[in-house]
């Protein structure tokens, strides 16, 4: 077992704990030891023998230079709260609402060119002609009465919101950190001879670890304390935006970008909702922008004979690991922080020579929602095994190169059995890339495309951790394909008109009527349906979960509701009677617990088989239609049993045998067979000890486990 | 007390059954004796000095008539279920699906010219170059592969729908009764000379009683005994289509309508939904027409010295007693079924000469949904309470003329405790009447409007009975009001934007997204919304329901949001915290159990008073709006504790002293004060005896009520 207890390890370390670091970096066999937002190294630790990552955040820590170049600092669209105008004239204050430490007003004349004020009631904009702004307000003329109007403005971002995150939860006290726009030319070149500098300055550093690069995900903040944050979205292109941006677009692109394609009614374009062709346009413009200037930084990097890493959380707008300039930056490694399988597959997938995984908690003394962890009332050792659970099974499907921690190490000072589970965790995650390296686990030969709107470029994640999307079905279904042996791909709706379906066994399509993952005016193309129908006619199959195809205007409230089986009545079914609803003999282990259904689910006729109903609505269905089968999925939530119902599923869907991967007789218990290694690698993710017999094509071993026990078994 | 024994009162006679039927009439104090549907009267009946009611549905039993001239029947569009193409050509048989012993395929030329072959796919009709029919087929070529069709098609009406029910669900075994189109110019001559025969031959007749008039409500049976009914609703106008009707016009409207003005993608046009331009114009020129041929009928039966009373129900399509034709019928009397408050009042506010109530339950062994009621395991008894309860409350508000039963007598035959709970109900009837005819209960000076799409012409019901609509939000509602000491009128949106609000205090919404009660795309209106947001802001109450001025399209999902100070998220507000649900006391009984949540539901901002939620969900909110006030509820099921919630929350609104009508200090009990007969009427809604106390003006008046009791106190 001992080559399996050192290597592959990252280990935060923290001055003034210089014993306690070396110390841990034994205990977990680490390799290479870091620094952390808040902390930092000592000489001791950094010549201590390990390499060393040095955590940047590029665009923080320039507060002089931002207050000496106040517009070089970053920008957003803002929209007011609409206000009621009781007679023809009105006075609109923009930033009313919104927190005063975070916006200022861009009342700048290149900005002012942009902003708009809207009549929200009659839906349009009101000419420039009949407004003006002045000290902080806007004055509109020839109002209609008891219309609502809004203003639309560009305001300056004048705390970083990570940082303003960490003030306003962790009570920090220290000066607000500001942030600079690398499309300003001067903070461009300030930025890069900073970097050239710091390189210059910290030769023992091995690794830039970059906390992603330019524009953090969007959190917006408001003044009411009773709803502190009024917009969040880990995936949202708004804090990219500066009239300097919107001119270059324009001339690039020949039409100009307007508040509205941002404000979009107050409700911004987040990530849930289908983009707009302006959305995309601006997207694909800022990440090339991005990566252009990732490109300048990764070259000063390893001119410096450094490595650049990247952090992909935070800032990392723009440089998405799945967008098609993501590889041309030449980053040398990626760092995903994981709660969950499908972060793991995120990060394994990326096309980087080095993945690497963070693994949570964060050593800090709070963590999700502001709870204990390793504060009085924490604990860390249940939070770091309950995601180890949700990480084990990805590991097991598709290997990372290295795990890590972050935080402030200290905090592990007392917490033996937190320290003795890492420790674990590192040997068990040694031992499956050592098996993934002899060859790769046994696979079904069963491809499954996730369908939606944003296809490879938001593979595996929608925005976010689980936990910030778990109002969203589709995230319930790619944690359990996390880890299940078949292959998964993400595709977009104009992928499938170009024959994105040719190698695809089962299509699953799961959201909520109108977002992004269920797909929205997309399937009112009729090319859309009728290739989707030929594919599952011809023998594919197809999976819906939730509002799948939802959109309205058809003759079905589902566009694919005749492949289905199962139609939604928005209102539209008034006085049709419903086909009854019977539960058939399932043909596979049902999980019953993790199903649920959608509001006004009805069955399209009586072909249509019941597994699972709840108060009558169905929860679980089956159709045959042509030579295919479809299934519907009323909810889903992930669990270990609800990986397994979906494993099942597919197997039938495909008529495939399972055992060619290995089949756990125990719904709660999974396996990996590695062919080459001749070994078979068995996961009990139940709270309790049990005997597990597994099936494979020519024999059953049965093994008993303790409790979230995994046990690696050679033939 | 020997006063309210007599009069006002329809017994139901039965021939075989004289002596019962004397005794039942004296017992009941019956003045009137009827026929029903199945039953006859005896001579000695007839001869028993008692006025007499003929039963007569107009349309019906002419089978001899109908076998001659089949092209008399009625008729209805249909669509097939939808056909996928997988080549070019397709065949379909449109009939399939559909009950054989109802429909036959019109496939006359005048009637193939109106039929048509849809993709539904792409939602476009195909060519009639496409298609051609022959011997119940369609074939249509130039299919696009995986596109679905349908084929709207008109049908023959052969089996008359009230007859084909009671054959299927009761096992009549009789001659299916066929049923003629008055539009058919032979058709219509015989019906007057039947009905100028008819009234010859029975000259003992006093009243002839209409089982309503032409057009039986839709009705449409499939082949599938496990969806026997496919489509049902009690308001729909598709009953009364044919070539000839669609030429009529085409001619005096100058454009022509087609299939798809009814089918509507397979999905009818429901009264529930908002009707079309189109439907409007269609079902003003079928009220137009059935007055006009309604005035015909009864100028023969007053030419025979005989009064034409009405019954609202069956074959009633197109003269609705709201409608604008109705009065210029000239019934002498409108007869309504009840088992609600709102049906009551529907038939006491109706503009003809007497108003008279037909109570529930029928005489019939089964009742509502099978269920026994004269049958073994029936509780004739409690069901006439149940309904009673509902009645007297909105009796007590407005009166009617009579009241009287249905059906078979002889079934009353040892069940005494109903003739006797009947017999109780006569008397208070009659006590109230007489009460009303001193002088009208005092009533609160508040005017309350409901607002929906169909405006006065739906006045109190939405289609049927409260047991077939009860899945509406708005039916609670207006059962509610029905009992309650306002003034209610029923408006549309066109109303509202004409002024309509002028003389109203508290306008009402209630409904689902996209149906007719709420509106749908009449929120699109600026001018409808901003006349409401005028009308509170200036000082009166809006209350909203379920999904109130839910239309797409605008910056909030409720089109009144801001003034409801709630909206729905249906997906928009993704990333978008919402405002935090916390509890306020509230200022009014709030009636828990009767209220619920519509999904999706959030608070605008921190002003909005929330009354009571569930599961984090408002289900009753408060919000100030200028200088008026706006409720919100987001589920609300009838109870005689919600429609007193709903009092106080009318008296809370518009700051209204309640004890002017009368209030009484116990939620489920009610009262009414009745000043010129110094008379307080006091219900116990509940099932057990209480002490209630009754505030009025310048008094408290105390008494004790035994379960369900109402009482008269003589001041």
């Amino acid at each position: 077992m001992d080559e399996y207890r050192t290597g592959a390890f990252t280990l935060p370390g923290e001055a003034g704990y210089e014993e306690l670091t070396l110390q841990m970096a034994k205990k977990w066999g680490a390799d290479v030891i870091r620094d952390s937002d808040g902390t930092k190294l000592s000489p001791e630790i950094v010549e201590a023998g390990y390499k060393i990552y040095s955590t940047i955040c590029i665009i923080r820590e320039h507060n002089a230079f931002a207050a000496a170049h106040p517009d070089a600092q970053q920008q957003t669209f803002l929209s007011s709260d609409p206000c009621l105008a009781v007679a023809d004239a009105l006075t609109i204050a923009p930033l009313d609402g919104y927190f005063d430490e975070q916006f200022q007003l861009n009342d700048s004349p290149d900005a002012l060119a942009f902003w708009q004020v809207w009549d929200r009631t009659e839906n349009k904009p009101v000419p420039a002609d009949q407004w003006t702004y002045e000290k902080g307000a806007v004055s509109v003329r020839g109002c209609v009465p008891y219309h609502r109007y809004t203003v639309s403005f560009l305001a300056w971002r004048v705390w970083e919101e990570i940082n303003m995150y960490n003030h306003t939860t962790n009570h920090w006290s220290s000066e607000h950190l500001r942030q600079l726009d690398p499309r300003h030319p001067l903070a461009w070149e300030y930025l890069k001879q900073w970097l050239k500098d710091w390189c210059r300055d910290n030769p023992d550093t091995n690794v830039v670890r970059l906390t992603s690069l330019f524009y953090n995900f969007v959190w917006i903040f408001g003044s009411d304390l009773r709803r502190r944050t009024r917009f969040v979205d880990w995936a949202s292109y708004d804090f990219t935006v500066s009239p300097a941006a919107l001119r270059a677009f324009e001339k690039e692109y020949g039409y100009t970008l307007t508040a509205e394609d941002f404000i979009n009614k107050g409700k911004f374009q987040a990530t849930h909702r289908p983009p707009t062709a302006h959305k995309r346009d601006y997207m694909d413009f800022i990440q090339r922008f991005v990566a252009e200037k990732g490109r300048e930084l990764v070259k000063i990097i390893h001119d410096a004979g450094k490595q650049a890493y990247v952090f992909y959380d935070d800032s990392w707008v723009g440089m998405e690991p799945y967008g098609q300039y993501f590889a041309s930056i030449g980053f040398d490694g990626l760092i995903k922080c994981v709660f969950s399988g499908f972060e793991c597959r995120l990060c394994a997938g990326a096309e980087v020579p080095v993945h690497e995984l963070r693994f949570h908690p964060y050593l800090f003394p709070v963590g999700l929602g502001g709870l204990p962890t390793f504060a009085a009332g924490g604990h860390p050792e249940k939070d770091a095994v309950a995601y180890w659970l949700h990480v084990r099974r990805a590991l097991a499907r598709q290997p990372v190169d290295r795990i890590g921690l972050g935080g402030y190490l200290h905090l592990t000072i007392g917490q033996d059995k937190f320290n003795d589970a890492i420790e674990e965790m590192g040997i068990a995650f040694r031992r499956l890339k050592a098996l993934h390296a002899c060859g790769a686990p046994a696979a079904l030969p069963i491809t499954v495309a996730v369908l939606h709107a944003w296809g490879a470029l938001r593979s595996w994640t929608l925005s976010g951790h689980f936990h910030e999307t778990d109002g969203n079905i589709l995230i319930h279904i790619n944690e359990a394909l996390s880890g299940l042996p078949v292959k998964v791909k993400f595709v977009s709706f104009e992928d499938v008109k170009n024959g994105a379906l040719a190698d695809v066994d089962v299509l699953v399509n799961a959201g909520r009527a109108g977002d992004a993952w269920s797909g929205g005016d997309a399937w009112k193309d009729p090319a859309l349906v009728s290739e989707i129908t030929r594919f599952v006619c011809e023998g594919g199959s197809l999976i819906g979960a939730g509002e799948p195809s939802a959109v309205p205007g058809g003759d079905t409230r589902f566009a694919l509701a005749h492949v289905f089986g199962v139609d939604q009545d928005d209102g539209a079914y008034a006085c049709h009677q419903p086909w009854p609803v019977e539960r058939s003999e399932a043909p596979f282990f049902v999980a019953e617990q993790a199903l649920g259904v959608t509001p006004g689910v009805r069955l399209t006729g009586p072909d249509t088989k019941v597994l699972c109903e709840k108060n009558g609505v169905p929860a679980l269905t089956l159709h045959p239609f042509g030579k295919g089968r479809a299934a519907y999925f009323g909810g889903f939530a992930y669990s270990p049993e609800a990986a397994r119902m979906l494993l099942e599923l597919l197997l039938y869907l495909t008529g495939t045998d399972g055992r060619a991967a290995g089949l756990t007789d125990t719904p709660a218990a999974e396996c990996a067979w590695f062919p080459e290694s001749h070994t078979l690698v068995v996961m009990n993710d139940q709270d309790a000890p049990g005997d597990i017999n597994v099936n494979l094509p020519e024999k059953t071993l049965r093994v008993h486990l303790a409790a979230n026990e995994m046990v690696f078994l050679n033939d």
